[in-house]
């Protein structure tokens, strides 16, 4: 089946944060695609992925960048698709600069912007899952049991002394 | 038509930001209502509103908070629906509390944030247009008028220096 | 006898800095009891265990959380009892998020709140031990021998090149 | 009846900020004492205030004081009572420095601390009630009541439309 | 003659900030030219420019954008020449957003980050005053005129109490 | 009497500020001088300046500046007399910038900083007394004096009610 | 020789940082004592401290603390004596805390405050010599001494790329 | 062949930054010279380095500083060449005490700030060569080469998971 989620990253190293909505995308039973694709080295790579990305299928793009983290904002710049940010902590300010340069887009172009890091990458998917779940009964049962089995677990190990 | 987006925030004062929300979703020609829920002085009323949302065919819920800003993410916990977050400026911090308290969302239950304030407001009601777009079409072509007109609007205004 | 200081916490992962809290009030010999509870992963089991916190003679509630702290302020809605905040430091941002998302609350719902980390857990149960001394003469004689104990210890090891 | 809080502040220009402890004290019917006692300025007034205030019949202390706030630090490592403590918005950082200053207490000597400004100093006034709900059943009932009437009026008026 | 300059930025209320920028060139006697283009409504206007900025004999860009500013970066993404950037105060968070998108630019594509608000557009036009001084002598000596004037009036004035 | 402070600052604009100080030396009856020195414009003027004030019986210097504020800085550098610091409140960021510019130099070169703005400005005219008084009886008993009538201003007006 | 240089910490934890101060001042051969005196934990031995000091011979304190660090200000509240901060890096939030609750004095108590951790403690030892030599020689000499041979040690090392 | 850029650097703890710029500019093929200059320690070498860097030919001065950071601002006081200015990561607070005391310089001075830490050093050295590309073929086709070579990087390895 065709890919229902973009996820691009501005680099290699934020694969160790990216991975992680990728195998909750996985966990889910998403169609997605995987991509590094950089707005300040590959900038017309970037126009290209985002214009074509509604035409490929693409249902939601989510984007991950560090420090002036442009990616997100720029993809949403080009399409009118949803597009998910997610802020990887950089190694100087603690992920502070990406955030701000991620949730602060000017009123026209939104980016919706999870928390920074691993949190944010694994609710990036869940986030994409619950925009298809509007017409894919799947994914929402799929969805609903992440979050039922997640409930559960904390219902199961009340007592925070035991390993 | 039925609601398809729900627009709660947190107290009247947050109304001033939130009516950006509201005038674009009516731009945008997309149903919605409106709602003063506070997740500390009606707890129960935003359990009861966040769980009957889907039920009731609320399809995005954006929710505006200020200060220690528990609302979108209490009304996160209770539905899988998308819930969108929008940091009110706080008289005291600029937002920045506002800000980490919707963002920082844990992973399992995700937020997905705007900038702050009335930047913010408008482009949670596009990111919800957005959202909506992928099986509405009117709403998809009014999002495309929308913003073709933004960019427009820049071109033929190319001059800072004319009022 | 009857837990007076229940002990909450968002997370496995806060033990190791609730443990403090706990360890503080077995030194003050203060019946108490300890649970993971999520506001975001269950929040019914908050709300039920806010709500009936008081029949049981719980007398002061000490929550811990980190990032986006929900916990205690969401705590505080449903009691008319004290509530203490712990903000448990985050891994990205120091526990900035954690502090701002406790302490900042609205006014009409407090949350009474303490130091980022082991401090703070420490102080959360001397503060709940210095409420509960108005009627119970024995913790105060307890919360008295324990600040004597830190003054003397200061005041037998002035020197600080010694080990 | 002789007061059960002691209000503090660091300088009459906290007034219009501690203003709101009082006045929230007033309408919940808590006797109280309210005083300029300065950390810096006078010291061993605010010594001889911690020291005394227990045998004087007070049980909780609500400090308010701005900048580098040492006076719910200080006057809480004079006695036993409860501390509360109220960051005053500073004229330069907005009240981060008091918020640190106040907040960030070390293991061994806690201040529960409020929001920062109006909010806190309404809260502050709140969390004593509920202390003093204790053993108090005036106390518990018009807190319980303050409360009932703030959810009321955000139940009874849900449009933020209108003024 | 044609422009040297290419002054851009991502909104006319932008223009309030970046006017300083042209006022100092035009001091200066450099050549200059004023757009309003916007990285996010109006990006392929942005890509376009950048592209062909140095075939049109432009040798530095200055760029103004305030929030999630992408517009420097961007630029500097799509030409090799040099791009500076001046970060414009944003409303909610007095230009720390605006400061840390432009300045904290991944290795490989750099911007040169003047100070937030009105003294970075000046200083923009003076660091573009200094490069092109390399190969312009009219334009070095008006620069090492403008930077004794300011020397003088110092000098001229040293009494602070005098209007 | 010949200066015994020197009160240097890098704008006229700071003298709103720094006119605190000497309204402070003189109430003191502490002779001074004061003049505008401008560390990025008039570099020489500074360095000679510093250089000459321990021979000319300057005994304390105490600069104010704002900004990227490398005055206090500097003269340090070029002195081996005490150089008190006061950040000035910037325009933009509330003076943070202001006080790390001034307080975190490395190790070697001491600058004494005080608050930022106008408490700053009145307490490094006290520290400059503090430091003369080890020789100066009339100086400490001025010191003395101010000090105590401080102390009884709050003493004499303990109700904040009263105007 | 009896010391003329007070150096106190809140805590044995603060030595590695405050050991730096003391080396300082053997290498200047001034005369000094060192010892813990907690804020919080021993007030009254602070208080003692503060009030003797000048009547032992005491001319400057240094003090050090972390987090809401009180020390300074506080002793700076019981004497006329100059007192110097030293803000040590605290566990959270690297220190930010313990600047602002040392540097932010109110106008009328006065704390001369260096930078965070190692360098201010090395420095809070130079500005002490350098008040010190106003009326010393021996002191004086071996400040001049100190200051020669670190501006030696970088001219004679002027390239980074040697060990 | 003479150098073109000087690059100096506050201390020899800052090598291990400053080297990347040093790698790049050898990438390029840029001549320049390195040397450590502190403004602190050695505040004449740095008047004589920055008055006589014209002359000698010095086209770019790179500077890299860190806490309280004035060698690039002091280094612009003192010659109208451009400087670009490397906040080093302070050990303390990140960077950000570097980065603000290097980029928010007052009108008239300007100071080219690149990001925080390594990625900063390396594009001050792209920075330095896209300027000298305007009268330098040869850097120029090194440059655009170097650009190339980063973007061509990107698009032979767009899979994040392979290493």
């Amino acid at each position: 089946m065709s890919a229902l989620v973009g996820v691009i990253m501005g680099s290699k190293s934020d694969w160790s944060t990216m991975s992680h909505t990728v195998e909750t995308l996985e966990a889910l039973g998403i169609p997605h695609e995987v991509q590094v694709v950089s707005a300040h080295r590959t900038p017309d790579l970037l126009f290209a992925y985002a214009e074509q990305a509604h035409e490929r299928g693409i249902r939601v793009i989510i984007a991950g960048a560090g420090g002036a983290a442009h990616l997100p904002g720029m993809c949403a710049s080009k399409t009118h698709l949803p597009v998910l940010g997610v802020p990887v902590q950089s190694s100087m300010l603690s992920g502070v600069d990406s955030l701000l340069s991620i949730v602060q887009m000017p009123a026209g172009v939104p980016v919706g912007t999870l928390s920074i890091g691993r949190a944010g990458a694994v609710n990036a998917a869940l986030l994409a899952a619950s925009m298809l779940s509007a017409d894919n009964e799947a994914i929402r049962n799929a969805l609903l049991g992440y979050r039922e089995q997640q409930t559960q677990n904390v219902l199961d190990n009340p007592d925070p002394r035991e390993a």
